[in-house]
């Protein structure tokens, strides 16, 4: 089963305007499809970053994969790793420091989940069986509310609407809970004071009194501040995610939280792991394929983490539907994925590459495809459409606060900003 | 691929008269092989401890497995979990503290390793192509030398004969070096005053400049005697292996001696891998799958040893061809495993449940099976042979004390004996 082709193609896909720390989502989100074929015709999928400086860096490997086994993943790691010289970082810093590891585990994630999906269909098996098989017919996500403009500057508003205070949030939770049965929340937070972030999750909790809640400010907060905001919200979070940046300031947090923290920013690599775990910095650790070295790592570090007593959830970025797929697998397959995880899903707004009918939500869950390898499979028309999308819709990288700067030209990414 | 049938088959084989701290192996080893069998009429081949209290837990866990997918492996492992309702220990201790944890994993071990075997058969791939693909072609391993009597009292020397000091142990390293080519070699301590073995890894020095050594006392030492032999074989030992009893004890070694200190004794389970590495207990892990829960959760402790900076090597007891098989396919496949692996096999002599040919020593090392699955196949002969001598040869249970206080009765196990 050796690969004897892969093809790289960027895609957009319209993004409303999310409000976060970093600044403001622009008008088009940036996705990169990778589609890997073997010499006996088997495709199988793989999604990841759109980014220029990755896009070059995936379309560089993956002409250095071809003719290797897909079963030859220490292989192709080291090709991937031999390739990726520098590190690569993001503008928006949404996903915490890019490290040379972290840079090569996310060009390796999406051959990695594309060779699983190969090897699922030879096998005639969904890629949870590959992992260990699925312990749960279905995956639960939350609501992943932010704060939001109406619309694009300029441009008519979008179905959502503006949430741009607590009842805005709790209007856009009704909405999305509504669409999607979702059964717990999360907010995106780290956009106004405090105390306003503060409030809307006490207006949540009262509209919404048994769903799991949680607030993610992005690392946004001094120590002190993360802590009056832990001290008010006690009893009320299931966990407070990455109030306050690096592993010291999270673990000094942590060590008075009254409730546990979790990071998708602290620890995004392995080489994190020792220090965070030596200095008790997190609870809860936002797993993420694209950037943990795709799927069957993403299982070590379950492992791992189960054996240091830390929890696992799930960190989204705007994705699409080949990465709910594989993301549906992987905490399928994870018995100790405890709670609900992250997608950004309701944003894209049934914008997708992949064809209709594979993935939906019931009760805020995904059912665990059970088709062969991912269990989705390429709408080509729709690839078409939103790579032309990507040449025309003039972005190449996501830069969230040059976007809001355009609008706000004193805003600034300065942390601790309270 | 649904489990139809699984057979579990209890051997013994013969076994020399090799010394340790525990006391003496008897003339017969025990082993338990397992065959599961698939809807299709694939099967795959598992082989783990043959002492009667697992062997029932064993078969009782078999029993619990028909009708589940050879690919679900989190159901599987739940299944044994709910079984494996107490604590099985080895009379011996030679592989540490048993703890339900390690109880399960070792009961769960070769149906996991018999599922992947039927899983690569099925993809005409062989195992280590479902661990991340081999990264070596061949595995090696290392000259495993032992005290021994020149045979079973009131038996006829075997063809190993006498090593009951310094030049019985070179002589020994000379005979298995020129039968297998060991580029390594490992002495079993604990049997003799420390400064008698202390001079037999000298003495290996000079007979062998260039082969890495190794000396395991089985933790038979006190810390201030385990620190004395480390100084004294300063410069010499690749690594010192479980000088001493428990994780704090290792600790204190460790800190003070000038090579690092591997176990396969006071880590053994995950749970136990926390205070190992807040105290600094280990440089190297010897990882075995029959007790670490089969061939993926051992690729599992190979990602968190790596994560911590743990070198990885591999622990034997005395094993058959499936166990060489399993260990081959994950020690290619674990690229942190960075010396050679201990292996029982010379001591067997031939001996085997698996038919020859797919397994070999080429300058010490196995050359990787190129088959589908494990690429063995049983001997159902010598399967057949080995089962009766398991019925006639009147052991249940591996017991080297009492075998060794029939000859020395006043011999004891006792920690530290110095």
């Amino acid at each position: 089963m050796n690969i004897r082709e892969i093809t790289v193609t960027p895609v957009a896909f319209r993004d409303p305007p999310l409000l976060n720390a970093a600044g403001v989502h622009e008008p088009w989100a940036l996705r990169t499809i990778v589609e890997v074929v073997t010499d006996e015709g088997l495709s199988g999928l793989g999604e990841t970053y759109g980014d220029l400086a990755h896009l070059e860096k995936v379309r560089t490997a993956a002409k250095a994969l071809i003719g290797l086994d897909v079963h030859a993943q220490n292989e192709i790691y080291s090709r991937v790793a031999a390739l990726v010289g520098d590190v690569v970082s993001d503008l928006h810093g949404l996903t915490g420091a890019a490290t040379k590891e972290k840079s090569v585990d996310r060009v390796y994630s999406p051959f990695e989940v594309a060779c699983l999906d190969i090897r699922g269909k030879a096998l005639g098996r969904p890629v949870s069986d590959l992992l260990g098989g699925a312990v749960r017919e279905a995956v639960p996500y939350s609501a992943y509310l932010f704060y939001k403009w109406a619309g694009h500057p300029g441009e008519a508003d979008d179905r959502f609407g503006a949430a741009l205070d607590p009842e805005g949030i709790v209007a856009q939770a009704r909405l999305l809970i509504e669409e999607y049965g979702f059964r717990s929340i999360k907010l995106k937070g780290g956009v106004f004071e405090p105390s306003q972030e503060v409030d809307a999750i006490l207006a949540l909790r009262e509209a919404f009194p048994s769903h799991p809640l949680r607030l993610d400010p992005n690392a946004v907060w001094s120590v002190e501040t993360s802590l009056e905001v832990a001290r008010a919200l006690e009893g009320t979070l299931e966990y407070l995610e990455d109030p306050t940046a690096g592993i010291e300031d999270m673990a000094a947090v942590a060590a008075r939280a009254p409730m546990p923290l979790a990071t998708n920013m602290c620890v995004v690599t392995f080489e994190h792991l020792p220090p965070a775990i030596r200095q008790g910095a997190i609870g809860v650790l936002l797993s993420d394929h694209h950037y943990w070295g795709g799927l069957e790592r993403s299982v070590q570090l379950a492992r791992l983490c189960e054996t240091f007593g830390i929890s696992l959830s799930m960190h989204s970025n705007s994705h699409l539907g080949i990465s709910l797929a594989a993301m549906t697998h992987l905490a399928a397959a994870v018995p100790n994925v405890a709670t609900a995880c992250d997608t950004h899903t309701p944003w894209q707004d049934g914008q997708d590459v992949v064809a209709p009918g594979a993935l939906r939500f019931v009760d805020g869950a995904v059912p665990v495809p059970k088709g062969p390898g991912l269990g989705v499979e390429l709408d080509r028309d729709a690839l078409a459409v939103m790579h032309e999308q990507y040449l025309t819709c003039g972005f190449t990288a996501r830069d969230d606060t040059s976007y809001m700067r355009r609008f706000n030209p004193s805003f600034t990414n300065t942390r601790p900003r309270w």
